[in-house]
């Protein structure tokens, strides 16, 4: 079978990065007992009042196709909700329901980039964004946010990017941000945001703001680029019901954009998934209508694991925290132990079953850190971090 | 927002095809008793075992992120089952589960095209192919399959269209069929499918079956192209359970493929959609589980309203149901009235509020035809056929 081009090189021909987490799971499938600190998989399950909700919704008839847009009730929540978080101007006219937010995230893409355009994004990311930029036969160029900058992306690292881009004849039309971010929980604030903006501007750039994270956020406060002067007419912005409301396996997400750009989207949604299940669609309104005092418990576990970490690290000085300002991650700074975050993980993994991402997964400019999920109880947790700081201290 | 030349033009500039089908759904909104023939969805919903299973599954946990390939049982289920209905080996490892068939469709284009690659297709065709090709960058080129030869392709129209192709530079990779077919109900016979094989050898190309209404043959039987000597190695095919068990809304489908070529269609389906939510996959494995039985029962409504519609048409002249074989919508032939699909359509909506689907929608081969879909209860439906026989004799 004679495949295409584009398919065969979605991986970029190199480990997606994820070899540590197979060989945890391998671990655990023969019997090790393995404190698993790798994946944004809440420790919670869904709520039965979400699943209830579903459930009712299901035999009360919503088995059929559903409208391809999403029904007009989540759209209308979903645009009321960005809208209250935002103070931008959202209409369900901008909302289109996709399953899930990687789902979305494949229809910006596809909607910026034709074949060879390049697509802009930061390192370090989230595994699927380079393969998702090939996916549409894109090129993906990382653009590094450094370690000792709070992995904050610069001005000047993004406009020379955009700049080498053209002139390699592949012009970027897009660039990808994510805050809160995974894997480093930086929060950008405004400046690192209109910097990005003015980049944007300059070289006409679509930007994809991955917002999934947006309920997760322990200093400062989520701002969407969205909402800055200008910006929401160049702006999709990623959703999901999976981080705020432990709804990961659900696939309820959304793209939201300029109503003129949405119903390209509309018919690319036509053409791949025709459609979001209706009873999970009723699933993630219900959810939505749980308000804000619900989804701070869903992150609250998240905020106080955080605390427990900072706690627990106080006077080693092997490995540093990363200030965490959001989502569900610690990175931890390892390089004064001397080892590399692969060799460290694959260490810690053997020495001490616990099992944590390296940070080259996530690209070079995680080097020397790895990434902690704070996926677990409270107690097991607190441990596996006193565990790892003297598993570091034994180190240097 | 400077869009992506691909996402602008999915449509191919022209109509959907819909408009019939959107202006009788505008009359129904403001009040008007339509009955509704156009799309194809049963009268009757997911069965309530089936909507048990899955919110069992949901209140057990399957909650979390599934794994991207699909749960390991219904991979298996599925590849049995393919396995014993076409006779050829299938194991877990040829099968991706998908959202609904429309996205394991999507997959095998990215699979096979690159930008400017052209893909063959049948007219007439499922409103969705073309943007589906296009939706990938690809040049789709419809190929008639003539209403006077049953609507079966022959082989000197393909092999010509994948001559036409190569000789414009733009050389044809894969070839889709849709056997039951929808719009005509063809069910194409082993000398058809041969004939399709032949050509894909000829010319390199990758044979796309779709074959989601396997389970609705009224006459023959249903042959996969995939069973035939050397095919299985050149051909996707795609399958779900909205038809064959009613789960329209649910969005559960697969591919099957080679072997070596689903570990790249894996990789396409990480940055899509991340894998299928875990409690549908579960109904869908429970739905299996049902068997046969329970497949011919969703079945049977439209065998039997076919039957009817053959009775209530017999001894009159105006028009003439094209070889019903399979799926669950019926031909009629309308050109004795010598008016297009279209006017006719428009003409019995307006003036006995009756909505049918022209067949224009579905390409230029089934001009002067009207689609019927089989999916209202027997006596309304019944009722329905007289009156477009009397309609229509009031026209020649």
């Amino acid at each position: 079978m004679r495949l295409s081009n584009t398919i065969t090189t979605i991986t970029g021909g190199g480990s997606d990065g994820w070899d540590l987490f197979i060989k945890a799971r391998k671990m655990i499938s023969q019997g090790h007992d393995i404190t698993e600190l790798t994946i944004g998989e809440h420790d919670i399950k869904t709520d039965t009042r979400i699943l209830e909700a579903m459930h009712a919704a299901a035999l009360g008839g919503a088995t059929g196709y559903a409208m391809v847009p999403g029904i007009d009730a989540l759209r209308h929540a979903v645009a009321q909700r960005l809208e209250e978080r935002t103070g931008t101007a959202t209409t369900p006219d901008n909302v289109l329901i996709t399953a899930g937010g990687q789902a979305a995230l494949f229809a910006a893409f596809r909607a910026a980039l034709d074949e060879g355009d390049t697509a802009l994004y930061i390192n370090p990311y989230y595994a699927t964004y380079p393969g998702t930029i090939r996916s549409v036969g894109g090129r993906p160029q990382a653009v590094v946010a450094e370690a000792d900058n709070g992995f904050l992306p610069s001005y000047e690292a993004l406009d020379a990017a955009a700049t080498a881009a053209a002139a390699r004849g592949a012009p970027a039309k897009a660039l990808l941000i994510n805050s809160p971010n995974n894997p480093t929980g930086a929060v950008y604030p405004r400046d690192t945001l209109a910097a990005i903006a003015a980049v944007a501007v300059k070289h006409d750039l679509i930007v994809i703001s991955d917002e999934v994270y947006d309920t997760q956020v322990w200093e400062g406060e989520h701002l969407s680029i969205r909402a800055l002067e200008g910006m929401a007419e160049r702006c999709f912005v990623v959703g999901s019901m999976s981080k705020s409301h432990a709804m990961t396996g659900s696939r309820v997400g959304w793209l939201v954009g300029p109503e003129a750009a949405m119903g390209h989207v509309l018919n690319l949604l036509t053409n791949t998934n025709y459609g979001v299940a209706g009873f999970t669609q009723e699933a993630a309104l219900f959810a939505l209508g749980l308000g804000s005092a619900f989804e701070a418990d869903i992150a609250a576990p998240f905020q106080r694991r955080r605390a427990l970490a900072q706690k627990a690290l106080e006077g080693q000085n092997a490995i540093r925290l990363s200030k965490p300002s959001g989502a569900m991650y610690l990175m931890l700074d390892i390089r004064a132990t001397g080892l590399s975050g692969d060799a460290f993980a694959d260490k810690l993994l053997m020495e001490r079953a616990i099992a944590v991402m390296p940070g080259e997964s996530f690209g070079s400019a995680a080097a020397g850190h790895v990434r902690i999920a704070m996926t677990i109880p409270d107690a097991p947790f607190e441990a596996a971090i006193k565990e790892i700081a003297a598993f570091s201290a034994a180190l240097v």
